[in-house]
């Protein structure tokens, strides 16, 4: 088992550098064989290094979830942002809005008349939209037959509509990615109709979500927005979105507590998080030996089930933990430690960390 | 309800003083009225302003998790620190462990032979022992009856052997917190009677969740280490271990999106943690609204379902959401807003936030 000597205390979070480069690769390949930009979601990584690397690789832009993500990435260079969020906009926001349209390319998202006029209000005309629908997720978002009705509102505003996005959250379940993906390409197409139908030609049509994106190109799509895929991690391994050895990040943990075929881990919620859907098998996964389980995590000890058929590592020694969700582990670190084999190359700071607002 | 006009983003953490200030003296008095010192886990919140007014009210010492912890808050001026935890202690561990010995008064968690024999060779002798027992939660820590064997493998190291310690984590379920504090007493007084019988008399005897610290004195116990008790969140309010008034912590949110019933608050796992026990009934609760349930979660979104004999909040209105978890809760933010009424009063400093080495 990798237990990498340059690394002198754990639990750190740990990036395969040679899985990243392949995964960030194979996703740029796919969306261009099927003529999709791609702007990938940074809320995953949080991370300039990785978001330099998408961009080198072909993405026309980057997707983040809130403002001060977005001003994470406009200082690191970045000149094309999508906030996919439904922005509450007032005063103190709306400044934060116009000075980043000031320098980068700005869209955002809206989902009601209220929320276009609060962006005008508040932030100008500056920032170009795209209009949330609902693709089965039941989220935010309208249904795809009234985006017209938002995108017109916009337009009555002197906003620039530029189409229409959904997130297919609710392709997050075992066997749900292709019926989500069907739904998904359903509701975009409703809603391009439904712009059409106001006057409104979408140039862009936003979609995609880890589980799905490489299962179905929605039609009309013209572009993804996928996040975990960089990292992989032990929810879409379960979803059989990955496989082992698409798994980049890892938390590497050491063995405080052993007991017969049970072991217990300094790896907690605080360096995993504490994500567990209704049908995750554990709270993560052990890398090299998928037949042990998590049967119960605290903030600093993750209980570790090991088969029978192995043997379990002893007091002291080192394993890998795959998180259930990549992006909410990440967001808990300063930085993450980028591994080649068993040699540190790098620490990359977690730049966006924390930037909820 | 209360805007905080103040503040001119949201989601951020908000901590009402008043309420901590009531939260803090009860739990001190209560200790000093049962003869018990208090140690407070500070990994709840992590910050040096209320460990300075835990110490102030009377706490004997601090509690922390891991030994970055200890660091951050031997830094602030801490002088005695138990780190409740059974480190596996190497040669860059036991040099940190040596450093702190030198400057405070530091004790650690041991359950085994094989870990105080890697404390002693890489921390030297100066650093005191507590002997983990399992009192019915089943993570770490030895049965009762045999924290003697241990203690005695301790003192034949030539470390000082203070006592025993445990943690009844089993409290965490509906009903349970009773049950949890006999057990935790009946195992006390046990792994007391194990020391005593290998000729160590222990001087401390510690235990304390604060779902059980309240309920039941421990048989023999010396001191109390509860940790949520400074905030209270949506769990303790489940369990019935504290009321709604006892509340200190809460994310102030938008919401952003509003279809009859149901709203969307931009407060997701992001600021508020994904926890959700398997006994919770959503995944936090509204302070004001108990009968509202957040019925899902996701990394910026709370899709809350509002009861129908009270009218939702409107888009842009602001509610405070009470985590499940303070402590993964905390640990998301760079600082916690201090307030007063509706009057900012402070920004303290997540000091000790991401410390898990």
């Amino acid at each position: 088992m990798t237990s990498f000597p340059d690394l002198d205390a754990t639990p750190v979070l740990v990036v395969d550098t040679d899985v990243l480069e392949r995964n960030l690769t194979r996703m740029a390949r796919s969306a261009d064989a099927r003529g999709l930009h791609l702007r990938p979601h940074v809320k995953t990584h949080k991370c300039v290094e990785i978001a330099r690397r998408q961009l080198a690789a072909g993405a026309r832009g980057l997707t983040v979830a809130t403002v001060s993500e977005a001003e994470v990435f406009a200082d690191a260079g970045a000149d094309d942002l999508f906030v996919a969020y439904p922005l509450w906009v007032d005063a103190a926001r709306g400044a934060r809005l116009r000075a980043l349209a000031a320098r980068v390319r700005l869209t955002v998202g809206v989902e009601s008349t209220a929320g276009v006029r609060a962006l005008t209000a508040h932030a100008g005309t500056g920032v170009g939209v795209l209009v949330e629908i609902d693709s089965g997720h039941h989220r935010t978002g309208v249904p795809p037959e009234r985006a017209g009705a938002v995108a017109a509102a916009a337009r009555d505003e002197d906003l620039e509509v530029l189409g229409v996005f959904t997130f297919p959250g609710h392709s997050y379940g075992p066997g749900v990615p292709p019926v989500a993906a069907a739904e998904e390409s359903v509701a975009l197409a409703a809603a391009a109709a439904s712009l059409r139908a106001v006057g409104i030609e979408p140039a862009v049509i936003s979609g995609g979500s880890s589980p799905t994106v490489m299962i179905e190109t929605p039609t009309e799509a013209t572009e993804l927005r996928p996040g975990v895929y960089v990292f992989g991690d032990a929810q879409q391994l379960e979803l059989e979105a990955i496989t082992e050895q698409d798994l980049a990040l890892t938390a590497l943990a050491t063995v405080v507590s052993a007991r017969g075929d049970v072991v217990v881990l300094d790896a907690g919620s605080k360096i995993l998080g504490a994500d567990r859907a209704s049908w995750a098998t554990g709270y993560g996964r052990i890398l090299g030996t998928p037949d042990a389980r998590i049967v119960a995590l605290s903030e600093h000890h993750a209980t570790v089930q090991w088969p029978g058929h192995t043997s379990p590592p002893a007091l002291g020694e080192r394993v890998r933990v795959v998180p259930n969700h990549a992006c909410n582990a990440v967001n808990l670190v300063d930085e993450l430690v980028a591994v080649s084999g068993d040699a540190v190359v790098g620490k990359w700071p977690v730049a966006a960390r924390g930037c909820t607002t």
